[in-house]
């Protein structure tokens, strides 16, 4: 049984291909914005400048093919499954992100360093979990 | 534009409906097996015992309709866009948990403190990023 993702928003990123991405977003990548369907406002309004976010978005440039890579693509290190590494190639190629909410304007928002392509799809936005007394 | 996702395995736990699980994985969570297809058993290869994992999974029994919720079931809280809460019911029904591997055998994964309900699809699963130095 399938499942069917609805994008809610796209990356606006200087990042335009894969060969110009950090592998992951504290590799000195640039800071973003996150742009927003208008059916999701509701869902979006208690997003704040300064909350620590997970975005998940969709590697709509990856091959859902690949069940082994080499780390990194560093060839002279062994094929290893795609489960213990953080390729973009998957079954199912979902984006994990951590950012910071830096500025809100209605259905935008500016993050920092984030090393996904611009155009990528957004899949969902969940906060950071904090301590437990304070959810 | 639409994405399909293609479950690769299923969660086996004793919690069996949402109102027997806890919120979080570290309240009260139990251990749970990881049951994954064989098309993926090269995916999973790589993945050991004591590794440190993100679990994504498709919470199939969500409301996909919901914007606003009270945050934890708190009638007393006001109702809060979903991007900020961790609800289930959510556009995207996608679920996140931190869980470590206990016990690895052929296609099957045994982890620690998993809220995922018995019978819950999974999607992906990605290593806990740890120091750059080590990736």
């Amino acid at each position: 049984m399938d499942f069917v993702l609805r994008p809610i928003g796209h990356v606006e990123s200087p990042l335009q291909n894969r060969a110009d991405a950090p592998r992951q977003g504290d590799e000195g990548a640039p800071d973003a914005w996150l742009v927003f369907e208008e059916s999701v406002r509701e869902a979006l309004a208690d997003v704040r400048v300064g909350d620590e976010l997970i975005l998940i978005t969709w590697f709509d440039r990856a091959d859902r093919d690949v069940l082994t890579v080499h780390p990194r693509g560093d060839t002279t290190r062994p094929p290893t499954g795609v489960f213990a590494t953080r390729s973009p190639d998957r079954p199912n190629p979902l984006g994990l992100h951590r950012v910071t909410v830096l500025e809100t304007t209605s259905l935008r928002l500016h993050v920092n360093h984030l090393e996904a392509l611009n155009g990528t799809p957004i899949i969902d936005v969940k906060p950071v979990l904090g301590d437990p007394s304070e959810r």
